[in-house]
């Protein structure tokens, strides 16, 4: 058990250490610190956490593991301003989803005797935000911890256990090692998502409001991808560029050649791609890290729309 | 209610279909056609029908409505062969995914005093064949029917009630127009998850093998689309030719633009068009063709691998 756990930011993903950690009784007193006096408050109001403050420093006082929850933009500058008030011996921690710069970033600030161990929940959902977190969000998700090399093992098997803790499953992996793995499961399916929604955007007004009521089938699921956390979205894409550029450049070359074979009508080329990729999926839920049930287990004939307001 | 209906092809839709008319008691007799021996059989032993013929004639001899559920390119040969034992007076209507290249293929067959009606029930799983249909399919999503000119409004109406009655929208367009907003809302989104499925599948085996244990976020989303039946998909790729490569003209230049964005580091033009995305969604869901739940209403936490075998 934790003594003091601080958390810096508390979106989607800080919000949902903090119930998961209350119910594993994973943490004695959670520190929450965030920027904006407006989510501070939301958080208060659903009792997230025990201390409540705008001043990451004070958040981090006397706290034996920090993890900060914020957009990885955001890590250099609380880094600098927590650095002298982290307690010798706290681990410090983070869940971006880029690895190899936070290194960079944060690294050099961390003062001796603090244990820098910098971790990604692969978890989440489209919506951000306080109130968005669960304490479910990392059952059975993966955990990736970076921590450099010559580490405290001991650091490390603390931070292991807490995520075990909430139900994750961790992995150490290099950071570079992370950032490629991750260019290509999440950031170009991304990077391509918001882009296709962004072509549709672009669309003439008629045509749009056509594509939005018929879209049920493909682009329905790209808008959910690309309904997620701007800034969030922003930094990975800044933070990550020569892993990200150099999937899209795969990505790319490989659609060149299926455009080719639209455009000549090479129907054996087309149904041997999508032949292969079927066997894909079936991997994914045969790793126990899909749902095997038909549209995502999504709702059939009781779609209603959404109350105003609600999102 | 329709005295006998004929439904050529059993698979997802068709099976939808059968299903959804016998709850709402739509058709006195339901005549199921596929070529299949194999497939028949499994309708049969699913009850989902009154007539099994692998002859196409035979079935929708004295059928008041034929429906064609069967790949797009298997439509030219079919039409051919039933065309000349075709009630007259009878409504003869198709599923495809395409609409144009259905009016030039089967439209020539159709004998004068039968009314052709092709549609488009905007619906569907990644899962194929008879037993992946269910009677809640069609319910609150659209059927497009792109009646020619001149086609009697009684037959566009008779249609139109069926469709209503499985419990689905119903609205006309022109086949071109069908054909180009389908192209940006379901072919070109089809068309990039199965490319980026394939760049996964082309990677190194422990790379590979890596990037499906992690799938969680994105990447995942993308195998769905990607597992959707493979010679439906080679065949709309092949006979929606023009509106899919002008559709893809647009994506790619707008994906060119940001990958300049992220190769510059331009972090406000990413946040810009991340924040428009998210509006889309929203958007989607307000017409109530999306669920509000997070991550499509996946379950979290209780995700099991699946069952050897199932799917």
């Amino acid at each position: 058990m934790i003594e003091k756990l601080a958390l810096i930011g508390i979106g989607l993903i800080g919000s949902s250490i903090a119930r998961g950690a209350r119910r594993a009784g994973l943490a004695k007193t959670i520190a929450i610190s965030t920027r904006r006096a407006e989510t501070l408050d939301e958080a208060r109001a659903l009792g997230l956490g025990d201390i409540y403050t705008t001043d990451a420093a004070e958040a981090v006082k006397d706290a034996d593991l920090v993890i900060l929850c914020s957009p990885v933009g955001s890590y250099e500058a609380i880094a600098k301003q927590i650095a002298p008030h982290l307690k010798p011996g706290a681990i410090l921690s983070d869940v971006g989803s880029v690895k190899g710069h936070v290194v960079d970033v944060v690294g050099p600030h961390v003062p001796a005797g603090v244990h820098f161990v910098p971790g990604h929940p692969l978890a989440g959902t489209e919506h951000s935000g306080p109130s968005a977190g669960f304490a479910d969000l990392f059952e059975n998700r993966w955990c990736v911890l970076t921590p450099p090399e010559g580490t405290d093992p001991g650091a490390v098997e603390t931070l292991s256990a807490f995520w075990k803790g909430l139900g994750s499953n961790v992995e150490a992996m290099s950071p570079g090692h992370h950032d490629m793995v991750l260019a290509i499961t999440s950031h170009v399916p991304h990077l391509v998502a918001y882009n296709i929604v962004g072509t549709v955007d672009d669309l003439e007004q008629d045509t749009k409001s056509e594509v939005i009521k018929f879209s049920a089938s493909g682009f329905r699921d790209f808008t959910r991808i690309a309904a997620s956390d701007p800034v969030m979205w922003r930094d990975v894409f800044l933070t990550n560029r020569d892993a990200v550029l150099e999937m899209l450049g795969r990505f790319l070359e490989d659609l060149s050649v299926l455009q080719r074979a639209v455009r000549v009508g090479d129907g054996e080329a087309l149904e041997t791609l999508f032949t292969r990729t079927r066997a894909v999926r079936r991997s994914i839920i045969a790793a126990g890290q899909e749902t095997a049930a038909p549209d995502f287990g999504r709702p059939h004939g009781d779609a209603k729309p959404a109350e105003p307001g609600s999102e």
